[in-house]
Order: C-alpha cells, then structure tokens, then sequence
C-alpha cells in the first residue's frame, strides 16, 4: 500500500491553536519561492532566495502569483504570514498538509486548501499534495508540499499574455483550482481505462490478481471521494460568498469549475458503483468456474468408484466362489463395469450433470 | 464492453476555459446545417452550406431551429458561436462531449446539455450521444454529435402546421426535450423485457451466461443513472426559472415532462433493485443446484467406499483366514455388503440427505 | 412472472404532447359509465349509455360522481374531457395507464393518478389498476381501467345517506382516496401473514421453494414502494394546496390518510428489511445444512480410505510377506483395522468436528 | 415468531373515517378506568365503575388523570370521546392498536398515539402496546390496550405530592411519555447485553442456534426502529408548537426527552450496525472452521490414495511379475509406501496447507 | 468484549427528571477537586477538599476552571450544582455519564457533554469517559468519571501564561473542546496504522485472526461514529448561538475546531468504507486460496482412482483371465496407468485447471 491513509500530526494534544508544525517528511532543501508579477503589459518571472525579500511585493500595483515549493521550513511560512497579515489558525492550516479541502474567507484575503492529484509517471501511481491559497487584493501566494504541480498550463498562459493577464488574482485563484479538478480528469480516464480492462479481464479469465486490483480502485476511489466532496462545497462557497476579493465575472467561471467537480464526483460514484458490481462478478464467476471443475472431478470419482468396488469383489479370496471358476465370467465383468460407467455418464447427462 | 466510461479530453491541464477541442472521433465529412425556418403561415426548410450562411437567421421575426450534426470542425462551432454572440465556456461545453447534462441560462438565450439515448437496431445495443441547445428569442441551436436522432416526431409535427408551428421557440425546445425523455422510455421498455425474460431463465434454468447479462444490465442502470438524475434538475430548473425565454405556458408542459422525467428516475431505480434482487436470487439458485449435485455424489461415494474397504479385506492373502474356507462366505459377504448398502441409503433417507 | 413490469406505450417517440393513445390491453366491450348523482336529499344512481349524456351533469346543482370503467374506447374520454373543459395532457394522463401516481391543480379542476391495489381472489395475487380523478366544483370523475374495484364501501355510505352525502365533492374524492389506501392495508395484511409464514418455514425447513417465494415478495416490495412514495407526495400536496376545491374541513380527513399512507410506506420498509434479513437467514441455514451433511459424507469416507489402504497391502502378492503365514495375523489386522476406525471417530469428536 | 407484523384491521375498506371498530384481542373482562384527580394541595385517587361517571371530571378546577386499560368495549371509548368533544378520527385511532406514533393539535386538546414497550418477565420477551394521550386543559385521558404499564414512578411521584403536583396536565404528559422513553432504555439495555454476549459466543464458538439469535435480533430491531423515529417526530412537533396546551416551562423538559430519544434511535442503529457485522463475523468463522475441517479431511484422503493405488498393484495376478519374486520387495514397497506419505505431508506442509 | 455497549441507567422508570443517581462504576476515593484560578496577571492553581469550599469562586473577578474528577459521590455534584444555580436536568445528566454529546444554552450558563477518547497503554486499548462542561460568565466547570484526561498541553499553556489568558472562559472551553478533538486524530492515527498493517496482511496470508481484528476494527468504528456525530452538532451550535457567553472572537476558532471534527466524522466513515471492502478482500482471498488447495487435491483424487481400478482389475481372481498369463502384461498395465496418468495430468492443463 503506498498512499497512507493519515499522515503524523505533530502537533501535541491540547497544544495551543496556531501552533506552526510542519506534518510530513523533512527535507534539507531550501523551500523554493517562484514569483510571477505582471499587469496587463509587464510580466515579471522570477525566483526570490527568501520570504523575507517578498513581502515589498504587497504594496505594489501589479499582481503577484508567489508559490512556494516546501513547508518543512517552517520559518519561511511564518515570515510570509506575518508579512502578509495572515491569522495563526491560517499558517496552521498551510503546515498541517493532512488537512480537509475548505476556504474560508477573512476580511483582507480568502484562504483555500486543496488536494492536488498529480500522476507520477515513474511509480505509475497517483500522489496526492495538499496546495493552499491565500487570495488576497492584489496578490495569490500558493504553498505546495514540494515540487511538481499541474499549473504548467496555467504559467504558459500567463507568460503568452491572453486574458488571465487582464483580469485580477481572483481569476488566478480560479485558473489554478480549474487546473487541478482538470487534473481529477486526467486521473479519473486513467482509472476508467483501467476499469474497461479490468471488466474485459473478469469474463474472459478472472484470476486472483484481478481481485487485488479491484480491490486497490475501490479503495483509491473512497479516498479520491473524500477529498472531492469538500472541493465541491468550497468552490460553491466560493462562488456565493458575497466579497470583494470575487469579482462577478470570476463567478461565472467557478460555476463552471463547479459544474466539472459535480462531473467529477459523478464519475467517482459511479466507478465505486462499477467496481462493486465487478466484485460481485469476479466472485461469481470464480465461483461458478470452481464449481464446474469439482463437479467434473466428483463426477470422474463418482464413477470409478463403484468400478473399483466390483473389481474387489472378484479379489476376494473366498474358496467357494462360482463365477470365478466360469469361462466368460471375466468377459462378462468388463462387460458389466464398461455398460455401469456409460450408465452412469448417461445418467449424469440427463440430470444435467456434465 | 462496446460503451465507453469516459471520453478522452483533448484539453490539456491548466488550459485557459473556453478553448475549443472537439472530443471525441474524428471524421473528414462537413458537419450537416439543417435548418427549419417558420412562422404560424410560413415553413422554409432547407440545408446550408456553412456556418456563415446562417447567421442571417437572427435577425428575422420567423423561428428557425438550427440544427448541426457533427461537432468534428470546431470552426463550424466557433463561427455560429460569434454569430449568435454564444460565451466561449458555452462553445467549450458543446464541443466537449462529455458533459454532464446542466442548463445555464444567460441574459440573452439559455444553454442547455443533454444526452439522448438511440436504440441502435444494426447492434442491437444503446447508443448515447451528447445534444447541446441553445434557445434564443427567435431561434433554437442544437448540436448533436453525428447524424440520427430521435426528432423526427417533432420534424413532421412542424411540417404538419400544428399547434407547434404557433408557439414560439421556447415550446419547440420543450418538444425536442420531451421527445428525449420519450427514447428513455423506448430504451427502459426493452430493458424491461429483458428483465422480465432473464427472470424465467434464472427461475427455470439459471447459466453463467444470465450473470454476465444481469451484470451488463445492471452496469447500463448505473450508466444510465448518472445522465438521468441531472436531467431532472435541468428541467426542475428551467420551469422554475423565471426568464423571458420561457413562456407560462411552456412551463405547464414542463411540468409533465419533468413527472416523465421522474418516472424514468423510478424505473431505472427500480430495475436497479431488481437486478439486485435477481443476482441474489441467480447464486442462491446456483448454489442450491450445485449443492445438490455434489450432495448425491458425495452420497454414492460414501455408500461404495465401506463396502470396497469389505470387499478388500477378503482380498487378503493371509493363510489364516478361516472364513475364506466356509462354503456359504461368500454369498453372506455379499448379503453383509447389500444389507450395508441398503442400510446407508435409509440412513441417508432418514436424515433427508437423499 | 405475472405483473409485467412496463406497459408498452402506444406513443411514438416525439409525438404531439396531448396525442391521445390508449395503453393496455384492448376490448370490444363498451366501457361502462356509472353516475352518482346526490345532493343532502336526494340520490339518483344510473348507468349510462355514452359519455355525451353525461355532459348535463356539469351544470346542474347536485353533485354528480361519474364513474368510467374501460379506457379502450378513446372515443368517450375525449367526449367527457372536451364536455368538461379538461387539458389536453389531462386526457393523456388518464389514457396512459402506466404514470406515476401525482396530482395536478387546474384552474378549474384537480387532476389526481393513483394506482389501486386490487386482490384477485381467482388467481391468488396482486391485480394493479390505474385510477384517474378530475374533482370538479360540483363533479367528481373517476376513470378505471376495468370492472371491479375497492369503492363498494363508498358507494354504500353514499347510498345510505351519512355524512358524505352532506359534504362536497372534495370529501368524496377524500373518502375515494382513502379506500386506495385502505386496500393496501388489506394487500400488506396478506403479505405480512406470508411473511410470517415463510419465516417459521425458514427456521425449521428450508426449501428452494422459500427462496423463490422470498424473492417474488421481495419484488413486490420493489413495485409497490414504487407507487406508493409517489402516493404519499400526493396526499400531502393536495392537503397543503391553497384551492378553493378542497376545503378545510376536507383538509383534516387528508391529513388522516395522510398519516396512513406513511404508515403502509413503514411498512413495506419493514418488510423490505425483514425480507433482506430473511435472504440472509435462508442463505446461512442452506449453508449449514449442506456443511453438515458434507462432514459427515467425508467424515465417513475419511474413515475408511486408510482402513481400505490396510486391506490392500495385504491383498499383495509378494513371496516373501512373512505376516501372510502367522497365524494370528488376520486377527491382528482386523484389531488394528478397528482400532484405528474408532481412533479416528474418537479424534474427529474430540476435534469437535462430529 | 411471537410479535405479529400487523394486526388485523376490522375495518372495512371505503368504511366511513370515525368507524370505531377494535383491533386487537377481544376480552371479556370490563374496561379499568382509573383516576387520579389532583391539584397542589389535594389527590384523590379511585376506580370509576363506567365512563360516563367520569365526565363531571372535565369541568372541575382540578387536575384529572383518567387512564382507561382495555379497549375492546367500544362504548366506553365512545361516551369518554362524546363526553369530552373528541373528533370521531381520534376516537377512531385510538381503538386502531395499529397506529404509527404521532400528534395531533386540535383547538381544545392535543392527541397523542405513542408505543409502550414492556418487558414480560413472563415469557421473557419484548410487549409492544399502543397508548394514547388526550391532553387537555385540565385533564389527561390515556388509554392502554390492557393492564400493566411503566407508569407506576410517575403514579409514586403524584402520591408523594412533589413537584409534579404543582405543574399542570402538560408536565404529567411529559411525565408519562419519559417513562416510555425510559423503558426503551430499559428495554435496549436488556438487549445489549444479549449483543455483548453474543459476540462472545461468535468468536469461542458459533453454532447455528447463534444465527437465529442475530437474526431475531435484527428483527427486534428493525420493528423498534418502525416505532421509534416517529416517536422522535413527535417529540419534537410538541415541543415546538405553539399552543396554550404546553407551557414553556414543560418545553425545556420535552427537550430532554427529544434528547433521549434521539439516544434511542442512535442506539438502535448502532445495534442494527453491530448485528450487521456480525452476521458478516458469523458467516466468515463458519465457513473458516468448515474449510479447515475438509481440508484436513481431504488431505487424509489425498495421502492414502496413492498408497492404496501401489497396494493395489501388487495385488495383481499377473503370472509375470519380477518383483513378487524378490526377498526384499515386500519391505522396500513399505518403504516407498511410507516415503511417499511422508513426502507428501512434507509437501503439504510446505505449502502451508497443513 | 471490552467496552460495554450500554452502561446500566440507576433510574427507575418513571422517575422524576432530575433525580440524581451515579451511573458507572463505584468507588470509595473521594472525588478530587482541582482549581485554576487566573485572570492575566495570576494563576492560582490548587486542590479543594471539598465541594463547598469552591463555591466562593462564583463571585470573584478572576476566571476559574473547577475540574472535578469522578462523579460516584452525589453529593459533590449536588453542592456545586445548587452553588453555581445548576437546572436539575442538567445536573441529571452529568451523573449520568451515557448522555449523547450535546450543548443546551441556559441563560446564566452553557451546558456542554462531550465524549473524551482516552489510548490506555497499559491494556492497549481505547478508553471513553463522558466529560461534562458548565460554561458561566467566569467560570468553567469540568466534570470527569475518572483520573486521566487529556488536558495536560491546556494546562500547560496556562501556566506558561500565553494567549490563553489573557481571554475569557469561553475560549478556555474551546481549548479543552480542542484538547478532545485532536485526541480523537491521535486515537484515528493508530487505527489507521492497524488498517494499513492489517491490509498488507490480507494481501500476504490471510488468517482467521485477521477476520477477528477487521470485525473489531468496525466494531470501534461504529460505536466511534455514534459519538463524533452529535459532537458535530454541538460545535457548530455553539458557535452559531448568539449568546453573551461565546465572543466573536472564540467563534474563529471553534469554526476552525468545527473543520477538525468534520474531518474526524470523514476519516472514520473512510475507515468504515475500507473496513468493509477488506472483509470482501478477505473473504475473496480466503475462498480462492481454498479453492485452489481443494482442487489440488481433488485432482489428485481423480488421477489415482482409475488407476487404482485398473489394478483392481488385474487383482481379480477369475480362472480364466488370458491377459495374466501374457509375458508383456504386466509392463503392458504399467505403460496404460502411466499414459493415462500423465494423459490426465495433461488433459487439466489444458483445461486450465492445474
């Protein structure tokens, strides 16, 4: 198994709230802090060394996309918390990467936790990161867990100056939650396949392995459902919520977002829907396959027996035994054990048996 | 498995909204305009050539119904989508045929995904297939993936000049949609015989080709399922809303399409609990014959192998064996081992294991 | 299988909402046509000829129940739905045997569909029949499919001039609705006696029998959870409705069949569970048993497979088998033959596998 | 099966609403009506031989508690009814002993139907019996369907003259309906010791005795379930009318009863849960401890098989056959006997089949 | 069994509400009675000897946390219910410690009951004990069944003099309420380890001892999900309860404790979904490893038992067998019994079945 159902909190119980604990594992490299700021003529892309070197970023005009790669230096969150104003429960929040998918909306910024699925290429396997926004008036700062993100699409877009240059960080907010229910797709037709295949599998020969495998969908199909579900109802709070950090035209792209995380949770239930169907198959076609087997077997032993049975009579050592002495008395046996076992096969086959 | 879980999107992650990629299969053959254009006195139906051609269409005071079949050239799209002033996400959701059935209304004409199901006669199977409209003030789009449809009630009842030829385009949209729900009932009517058909067999003669059909059936209820629910909603929502595109009295004929609606709901539901109910009763039944089966060879076994184990003991050679020499051993031997026979088979009566 | 699951609808896919198509068996017999006619004095009880003579009824002072019993002859329901102002897709409805039961407030009238529970004695089953009402100001029509009902109470009460007699149509139509409901009271008395009886079956005996006869109750669960939920929205929206066709004394009466309507949907819940419950208990009571009489099978054989090996060995040939010429070898092997058959048994007991 | 899933209904279907028929067991023996007649300073506690006598009862200043125990002389239930203006559907409901749970506000009373449980040391099983209040201004009727109740703490508590004696018809209401509340605690305690004990017994030793007890269990459950939740309903509509009947004080008390209530029926699904899973556990151990047997079973059979095939070889009569000749055949074919049975069990234990 | 599933109520049926009696164990050792007394300069921190002695702490200006550990002496409870103004339902209800958590608002006070999850190493298991809060103006009062919480990190933070002192009772409620929340993650953390072991069992070598650990794995989930439910309610009523008691500023953070509940309610109905597909697993797995050991050993069975009737054959003891006297018969016999074994062995590969 190698997605863990709960990551280690660190955090004691009982220790006060806003205490800054980073859950999962360490890393000695320095978290990377990649900044894009541009209005609709400049772009300006680059790394910034620390969290410190970022905060003159608030009080500019132009809007500031900060992403940070790495929570397990929990100084570099702290510095940005502070600098931008953020609550202790927020960068809680951030460092705690076992978190559910919520946002909650602050006077100054909107707060949005996510699962980000990203599918690994070398494992075959699919990984889920937790990525948090703070979407403020002229600023979105992303934390991801560590490198790697499905928002290439987004940075072309923004490098290629289209429409996302024109409009504000809530527009931002919006490319890169709509980049990663995208990515549930993406996931989502990757397991599909898998299921089509699965389901050709069972009925031409389920075997054990088939088993394993519907087992492994269905559990990746009841944690996917519980971080999508949440994701739902915070992009539906997103788009209602009546704030100024949400302009009118930004909502009309998050009713589609919704629109494909509804898709998303349909096709989530109805692949569980599928897979418990296709147990319920493999089980009976295992069953039904087992059955014929020692049925054949039954009937071959069901048979002999009674053969073998005539065959010691006439071992038996018995002085006084007639038919022993007779000329076609052997003959005759064979005769009766040939004409007992079609008899036999006969009967079987009347009732259906073979 | 000839239906697919899920169509391949083109859309690449993080791609801007509104970007138009046709899904699905690709064909070199120019998407089919036909278009209906009419009045209480007037009917003109023709062919166009192109997209371009039709744009004329939207300023006259007659009602046209545009109907396109064949998504694959996504200029056709993008051409009618600018002409009737359509909102790119809407262009998007029309070419992505994967869509969930939604509505959505705009200030200036409202949008509608359905799916609708074709009994496919040559293959004897069910065909979905996604149609998209788009309702105007004086116009009706629909977009459908390929040619055959279930409208041809509809065409004729335009030609005819009947009552729909005096309502405006909201009723024709009704009719269109009815006519949707109405193949659902076509499709659960022939899914209903089968039901019923598959009942006797599992009844009289279950075999492991009735699983795979209650497993095929019960797959197509799930599938079914999820594009049915949110057709309900679609129409709930576009009787409720109070827009001037839907006249009060399109709304009466609303409503009795949504209780169709809700009745295709409980019928897929109920065959749903039936097919349940039916695999339950097809291992139960299995499991009943193959017991019965193993019981009564087990039984012949079991009556055969005590009198072989008699019939081997005389087989021994021991010089000593003072019964071999008696004269009348031989038949009492085979009186003990009939007697024995006979014994087991009352037993086996008694305790109503025969 | 006796109740089909579908009726075949006559209507073509995409025809003219209002398309008038009788759906169910045909017959040549005229449908009947039989009028209450009573006001607090007087009471005239007639049959007529044609649904054109009824048409009077609508204008004089008296409350008329119109009693029509056939819907084969599409002829009389467009005769009584044009004499009494009725909407096109009333007509459908009425026609259309297989909707869902619901209610619909007209300006003028409220149209109700119920299905009616009827017990056919003749055939020991459960008969379905769609009922239509269209309650009027001073006018109640009821539509049956065919001869026989559950009305008989009402038609005494009227005739023995109580209470309904001085109340208005609104409480006929009540105390029509209200024996519907009575008469699934009636079906699930029967179904609880089977029940009950299938469950002492269980317990002592069971048969193959049981399990077909618990999925044939557990289907008609299915079916008639299906009609009832729908019956029960009825009920409650026809007591909530603000019209001046259902008064508020009326009100009271609907808000006690209301509560019984709740009441048989508990029920059929209950016996869905219990019948669930009962599969279950059939299933392992069937496993059990089998279990039991296949130990015991092996456990026989088991015993005597060695013995039969002990035999053999000594049915060999060998010149040299010193054992074949002691004279107490025959004994011997007899004691050690039954010593190891009753060592098994006694290590089989004490296994507690006996 | 002791408890009956319905009772009879006397009624006839389409029989009048208010038709008092009894349902239930006919007796002899004349109705008790016992009266506790109270105010803050006086209780005069007594039996009245006839209903009628109990009538002055409505129009004293005192606080009356009538309790009628048996309900089989319509009459009496009819003069009480008369006597104190109750509509002719309470007198009807009260008499039908099969009513689901519920309140009724009318004008001047408040019609209470809830089920009594009551443990019968007798015959050691669960009594369900319907009781219902009439809440008035100054009194409270009750009716039992026989003698013996839960009551008697809250008929300790008038005598004693405490608190209860200062509150008015309300609070002694909520008085009787927590004692029924409370002997489902009562009542639910009794069976979760019989859970408890249950599993126990499951995981040391199930036996099919074990798997009627769970399913009678489920049953229980499922027919508490029926009763329980419009218990709830109740609860909660009578403490959240408004009405003069109920005072705000008895308010808070309905509250802590709504909240007890609510334990119930979590602990009823939470038993349902529990007999779920063990079912499951049931199943699972059987089928474990059978496979054990016939594995050991088979692998017995399998190790003499082969052996007895050799024996049997050597129990040829072939006139050439070297080997009967040699000195050392006979021993070195025990040898080969005993090497291969060895081996085999080796075999089967490295296959971890042993 | 360890945790009982009900604890025995002391109360009579019928007794009057407010009646305080102990449920739970006895004991002999005094309750123990420990105070933090602070406002953000102080902290006065001790044990009282008695009830009484505490009662002054009401009127001080200071906020007090009385904590008193174990409830068997009614008469402690009594004291300080009388002294603090207590309702004598909810003094009922602390006493009673089988209360489903729940909050009632008084006027002068909030009553809060919540379940406390307690990991005893020493027996390795989990412990529940009923904690009941009294939230007033300046005092929270804290009732525990026994010694042993996990409110040390709260005390802690007190002492060390941060936040938490410097804000009212409310939020030192909310940090005990926090306390409870988190260590119901630390008690979610270990199950979750169990699952992820036991599942990689599963996959490995299944045992029936696995069967067992899953049955009380769900076992704990269930009664786990009874608890954590209603505590979701509580939270979010608290914090939506407009009330003097609850700042604003404490509703922040119980927002914030809210998400960790849900998220609690989430990972275990999660659990429950992967509990219930690793029985499926088991069971499956089980069953296919039966099988394969069963057919296994049938095929050998079947390979040696025509053999074996083969030589009993030529064990027959006729006069005239001609085959017998034939030099080559005996080679002859061997070469069919090895052809038709190893024709056997290939005829099951074939088919698939070895």
């Amino acid at each position: 198994m190698t997605r863990k159902l709960l990551k280690k909190r660190g955090k004691k119980i009982g220790a006060a709230p806003g205490t800054l604990i980073h859950v999962g594992e360490k890393s000695e490299a320095a978290p990377r802090i990649h900044v894009f700021d541009y209005d609709q003529e400049h772009l300006d892309q680059r790394e910034y060394p620390d969290a410190a070197s970022c905060l003159a970023l608030r009080d500019t005009d132009t809007i500031s996309w900060i992403n940070v790669e790495g929570l397990h230096q929990v100084k570099v969150i702290e510095t940005l918390g502070q600098g931008f104003g953020l609550h202790p429960l927020v960068l809680e929040d951030i460092l705690n990467t076992d978190q559910r998918p919520k946002v909650e909306i602050y006077d100054d910024y909107i707060f949005i936790v996510v699962k980000m699925l990203i599918y690994d290429t070398e494992h075959e396997g699919v990984r889920t990161e937790q990525v948090s926004f703070v979407l403020g008036n002229n600023f979105v700062i992303s934390f991801q867990e560590c490198h790697g993100d499905v928002f290439d699409g987004v940075r072309e877009r923004l490098r290629s100056g289209r429409r996302i240059r024109f409009l504000g960080p809530d527009y931002l907010t919006y490319a890169l939650i709509d980049a990663i229910v995208d990515s549930h797709f993406f996931i989502l037709e990757k397991i599909g396949d898998e299921i089509e295949q699965l389901e050709d599998e069972l009925l031409d020969d389920p075997s054990p392995e088939s088993l394993n495998q519907i087992h492994r969908l269905r559990r990746e199909m009841i944690l996917l459902r519980k971080s999508v579900w949440p994701l739902r109802e915070l992009i539906s709070e997103l788009g209602r919520e009546e704030t100024p950090m949400v302009s009118r035209e930004t909502a009309v792209f998050l009713r589609d977002v919704y629109d494909h995380c509804i898709q998303v949770i349909d096709t989530v239930e109805t692949f569980r829907d599928l897979l418990g169907g296709m147990l319920d198959l493999y089980m009976s076609n295992v069953s039904n396959r087992m059955n014929e087997i020692m049925k054949v077997l039954t009937l071959i032993a069901t048979i002999f027996i009674p053969l073998t049975f005539i065959a010691g009579v006439y071992g038996m050592n018995f002085e006084y035994m007639p038919e022993l002495a007779w000329k076609w008395a052997y003959p005759a046996v064979w005769g009766i054990m040939i004409g007992l076992g079609i008899g036999l096969v006969f009967f079987f086959k009347k009732k259906n048996w073979l």
